[in-house]
C-alpha cells in the first residue's frame, strides 16, 4: 500500500530516511534542489503544472508531493527489551486530532523520545495529514499501535518503566518526574483527558504549573513542555 | 458586529468574562449547567435539535454555541505606559494558522502573558475558529493589531522592552532570556520564520535547545516552551 504525501519537508525527510518512494511530483520551476536528492537515490520524478499538482495534493502543497510506502507501526517488543539508555515513551490516550499527533511527533524527534504508543481505537492514526504536519518527523519517531493501553502499561511496568500520567490535578509537578528510569508519559485526549482506567494505572500524575483562567493547554503543547523538561534535565 | 462561536469552553468563558452575548444556542438535553450561568447574567438561550445546531455551528460543536459581540483589538498604548510588573508580550511575525493562534492564546493565558501583537497584513486574525481553539483564552489575552512590526519594536524598545527573536540560529538559548525587564518574544511564521527586518531589529535571538533530524517545532509549541521557561524562572 502507498500513500500520497505533500510538502517540502515531509518529502525531503522521506527521501533522506530511505522510505520507499514510487514517484515524486514537482511543480514546474519549484523545489529544484530536491531533484539532486532524488537522483542520488534513483527515485523517479514527474514535472506537473500548478493546476495539476493542486488537483492532486490540495492547497498548501509547496509545489511538491510523493507517492510513498504506507506508514507502518513499530512493535511493542522493542520497548520491552533491555536498552543502553533510559527511554522516554509517549502514550497518547485518545488523542484524535492529526494536527496534534503531527506536532507531537516533531517534539518527540527534537527531544529524543524513543516511541509513541497509540491505541487501535479512539485514536488518530498515521496518515498523510499527520505526515505533513510532522514536517518529516514521522520518518524518525516509531509509533506503536496497541489494542489495550492499560495492559500495555502493565507490561511496561513489569520491565521497569515508570508511568507518569498528566493532568491538572496531579500529585506533583512535571519537574518531579524522575529521569533516571525508563519513562512512559501519558497524554490524555483533547476534550476529556486520560481515561479513568489508564489514570488509575499510572504510578503518579504530574501537573504543569500554570495560572490564568482557562487552566488547560493544547495537547501537543502539554506534551512538548513535559518532554522538553525531561530532555533539559537530562543535561541536553 | 457579532460572531457566532461554538464549543463549551469558549461559550462559558465568554459568559464569565462578561462579553456581550445576544443569544446562546443549546442542543436539547446537553450543557444544562450553562443555563444557570446564562440566567444569572440574563442572557437569552434557545433550545435546538442536534440537526439544527450542527447546521448552524458545523461539526464538533459540543452542543453549544453563542452569538457574541465581535472580538476587538487592544491598544499598543497600554503596553507603552509604565507598569507595576515586568511584562511579557508575544509578537507573532506572520503566523497564519488559526490553530496556532488559538493554542498560543491558551499558553499566554496559562503563563501570564500581557498581550499578543500581530500585524494587520500577512497574519491570522481574531475569528470564531481562533475563539474555539483558544477554549476561551481569547476572552483574557489582549491582542493588539499594528500596521508595522518593526516600528512597533522600536516604540517598545524606546520604553525599555528587550526584544527576543526566536529561531534555530540564535546567539543564546531561551534560558538566557533576561526576566528582570519588560520582554517582547517574537515568534516567526510556520514556514519562513521571522522576516529579515524584524530579526535585524531584535536585541538578540534565542534558540530552543534540541536534537533530532527535523530541527524545528510547531510555532505554538515553540511559543509555549519559551513562555513557560520565563514563567517558571520568574518563580511560578
Amino acid at each position: 500500500m502507498s500513500v500520497i504525501i505533500s510538502g517540502r519537508n515531509p518529502v525531503i525527510e522521506a527521501i533522506r530516511a530511505g522510505r520507499k518512494i514510487e514517484e515524486i511530483y514537482l511543480q514546474e520551476r519549484t523545489n529544484k534542489d530536491v531533484i539532486k536528492l532524488a537522483r542520488e537515490k534513483l527515485i523517479p520524478y514527474v514535472w506537473m503544472t500548478k493546476q495539476e499538482i493542486t488537483k492532486m495534493l490540495g492547497k498548501a502543497n509547496q509545489g511538491i508531493g510523493a507517492k510513498v510506502a504506507d506508514y507502518e507501526y513499530g512493535s511493542i517488543e522493542n520497548l520491552l527489551e533491555p536498552s543502553d539508555h533510559k527511554r522516554v515513551v509517549v502514550m497518547l490516550d485518545g488523542v484524535q486530532d492529526p494536527q496534534n499527533l503531527g506536532a507531537i511527533m516533531r517534539s518527540c524527534d527534537a527531544f529524543e523520545v524513543d516511541a509513541i504508543i497509540i491505541p487501535k481505537n479512539r485514536s488518530v492514526h498515521l496518515n498523510a495529514t499527520v505526515a505533513k504536519v510532522s514536517t518529516g518527523a514521522i520518518e524518525y519517531v516509531p509509533v506503536v499501535e496497541v489494542v489495550n493501553l492499560h495492559q500495555t502499561i502493565r507490561k511496561l511496568k513489569n520491565v521497569g518503566y515508570w508511568v507518569a500520567g498528566t493532568d491538572m490535578n496531579g500529585d506533583r509537578t512535571i519537574h518531579d518526574i524522575p529521569i533516571d528510569a525508563d519513562l512512559v508519559i501519558v497524554i490524555g485526549s483533547e476534550g476529556d483527558g486520560m481515561s479513568r482506567i489508564v489514570r488509575d494505572n499510572c504510578d503518579f500524575i504530574a501537573t504543569i504549573p500554570m495560572k490564568g483562567h482557562v487552566n488547560s493547554l493544547n495537547a501537543s503543547v502539554s506534551a512538548a513542555l513535559i518532554l522538553y523538561d525531561i530532555f533539559h534535565r537530562k543535561g541536553e
